[in-house]
């Protein structure tokens, strides 16, 4: 007989937003199942009742935490957005403006965890796949509207462009967090931004600055 | 007394690659030395001699291994074109048209190398960077070139395109990595690859299809 069920639900989530944090900060393979557990404020015992392997842990992880983020980011922002396109650019100005040291050394959660796992263990890969695809499934969707309001040009495919956003966001990340530079960030970050400013309809650039404009 | 200084150098080339090929397949930090040890043909002794622990050999593979590759990939065929802009574009589309399962994979070395070491290791990440740098210095030299030759948009930033070209690319990489997708490679570098063409000034567009038009 184990806790009953809200408080079961409580407990996990909490240990699995320390693992995150754990993960996030040192990576997967350099963090033992020790780090995670001195971390958290519980004892080894209760810990292992709910995982019981690290690779356990970091599968919740990537499936709980890490989707959790991800929709609240990206995709809750975008599918409730009247203008997913401006919508988009802004998410990217704020990860270009407002990222901390601290921010810059983490990265990214999600291609931390692709870049460690994908090799050596196919179904943690395979989580981290669905992600990848359920967000740039979710932008696609988004400029989708954009492009079926008018706002985004016609010809864009929305899935190769959905593709290249998060493959430039990701690379961008990357080159921070091994330069700790926020200028590099910058430079990578506001080329893309520029480029998805250069998709609007010529009918609807006077629009976006009267939008987003103050949140500048 | 060890051996003589060219069988040393021919050893220590060796041991290198094998390195290289072992930390790429699996990652740094789920490699241990006693693997990559027994990749080569070599003893624990003979082994030991050349690098005394796994950090020593990491930071040698980063210095000469990857080091090699980034010059003899991207930073010779550019320094060396007479259309910088235009071979940039060839080795971005080499890269979208012939990876295999294999190279989807492995991924990239050096951004491998970067989100596994950058948050635990200063002086990795920092030997990390300066490849980054000497990388995207090279591409930004090279694009200067196409822009004092009247072929790329005088308006253009080539350090912030040098810098965006390295993001997107990687970015890319990372995708397909987690994906085993090739279609996600060619849909994120294709983009790329479209976006550098459109920067090529008016009077240069029929020149590229000429140029590059033999090897596509």
């Amino acid at each position: 007989m184990g806790p009953p069920e809200r408080k079961r639900e409580r407990t996990r989530r909490e240990l699995l937003s320390t693992a995150l944090e754990v993960f996030w900060v040192n990576g997967y393979n350099a963090t033992s199942i020790d780090q995670v557990i001195e971390a958290s404020r519980f004892t080894k015992g209760a810990f292992y009742y709910y995982f019981p392997s690290k690779r356990d842990l970091a599968q919740a992880v990537i499936d709980d935490a890490i989707g959790e983020l991800t929709q609240q980011r990206w995709l809750d922002p975008l599918a409730e957005s009247s203008d997913p396109l401006a919508t988009l650019v802004v998410l990217l100005k704020r990860s270009r403006d407002h990222s901390t040291m601290d921010h810059l050394r983490r990265g990214c959660p999600l291609n931390n965890m692709a870049l460690e796992v994908s090799a050596i263990d196919d179904e943690m890969r395979a989580r981290v796949q669905h992600w990848f695809d359920v967000w740039i499934g979710g932008i696609s969707s988004a400029l989708k509207r954009s492009q079926q309001d008018g706002v985004l040009r016609a010809d864009i495919d929305t899935v190769e462009l959905a593709t290249f956003v998060v493959a430039g966001f990701e690379g961008a990340i990357s080159l921070a967090k091994a330069s700790h530079s926020e200028e590099t960030l910058q430079r990578a970050l506001g080329t893309l931004i520029r480029y998805l400013e250069d998709l609007r309809t010529v009918n609807n650039s006077a629009a976006t600055a009267d939008r987003t404009g103050g949140k500048r």
